[in-house]
C-alpha cells in the first residue's frame, strides 16, 4: 500500500513538476466561457506511484494515463489532476498555503487562489468577474508563467 | 541573503527536476574515454534563485547560465551543476542517502552511486572499469531511464 509522502517532499516536487492551471472553455452555443481551475502533475508511466501517493497525502484527485503521442521521444505519461473546486479549496490550497512553495511557481499558486476565490463566490458566471480573471491570466501571462494559461479548450 | 532548503523539499525538486548523470568523453588522441558523474537541476532563468539555495543546501556546485535555444519557445534556464567527484562523494550522495528519491529517479540515483564507487577506487581509468560502467549504464538505458545518458560529449 503507498504511503503517503512527506509534505515538504511534494512542495518541492510540484514546484517542479506541478502545474496550477486556470481553463477557459468557449462552448458554441454560450456566450460567456466557462472557467475552471486545474491543479496537475505529470510524470511518466513509470512513476504512476508516486501519483498514487500524492493522491494519498493530498486526499482528492485522479489519476489519467495520457497515451497519445505529443511529440518524438514522448513516452506513456500518467497525470494526477484535481479538478473539483470544492477539493481545490479545501485541500490543494490549504496544503501549500501550509508547506509554501519555493520557485517561481508561487506566482502561479497566488493567482491561481484568487481565481479560486471568485469562483466560489460565483464570479465567474458574471461579465465582471470574467473579466476579472482575464485580468489575473493576463497578468500571469504578461509575467511570463507558461502555467497559468488562455484558451478554448481545457489542459 | 538565500537561505537552505528544506531537505525534504529538495528531494521532491530533484525527483522531478534533477540529473544524475554519467558523461563519457572521447577524445581524438585517446584510447578510453574520459568518465565523469554530473549532478544537474536546470530550471528558467526566472527561478535562478531556488538554485543559489540548493547550491547552499548542499554546499557544493556551481551555477551556470543557459542562453542558446534548443527549440522553438526555448527560454534561457540556469543550470545547478556538480562535476567534481570529491563533492559528489562527499556532499551529493550521502545527501540522497539521508533523504532518500521516492520516484524511479532513485534507480539513476544507485547506479550514479555505483559508478561514483569504481571512479574513487580509479577504476574508470582502467578497460575492466570502464567495462563496468558501461554495463551499469547500459541497464539504465534498458530501463528507459533517460537521465544516465551515453554520448561522445559531456551534457
Amino acid at each position: 500500500m503507498n504511503s503517503k509522502l512527506n509534505p515538504y517532499y511534494l512542495t518541492g516536487l510540484v514546484d517542479g513538476e506541478g502545474c496550477f492551471c486556470v481553463s477557459f472553455n468557449k462552448h458554441k452555443n454560450r456566450k460567456k466561457p466557462e472557467i475552471r481551475l486545474l491543479f496537475e502533475i505529470e510524470l511518466r508511466e513509470d512513476d504512476k506511484e508516486i501519483l498514487e501517493r500524492v493522491k494519498k497525502t493530498l486526499d482528492c484527485g485522479n489519476i489519467y494515463f495520457l497515451n497519445y503521442s505529443r511529440y518524438k521521444k514522448w513516452r506513456p505519461h500518467y497525470k494526477y489532476k484535481v479538478s473539483n473546486i470544492k477539493e481545490i479549496s479545501t485541500k490543494v490550497i490549504p496544503f501549500f498555503q501550509k508547506y509554501p512553495l519555493q520557485a517561481k511557481k508561487k506566482q502561479s499558486f497566488d493567482k491561481f487562489c484568487k481565481v479560486a476565490k471568485l469562483i466560489k463566490a460565483k464570479e465567474h458566471l458574471t461579465s465582471k468577474g470574467i473579466k476579472n480573471i482575464r485580468i489575473i491570466v493576463r497578468d500571469s501571462l504578461d509575467a511570463g508563467n507558461p502555467h497559468v494559461q488562455w484558451g478554448g479548450t481545457s489542459f
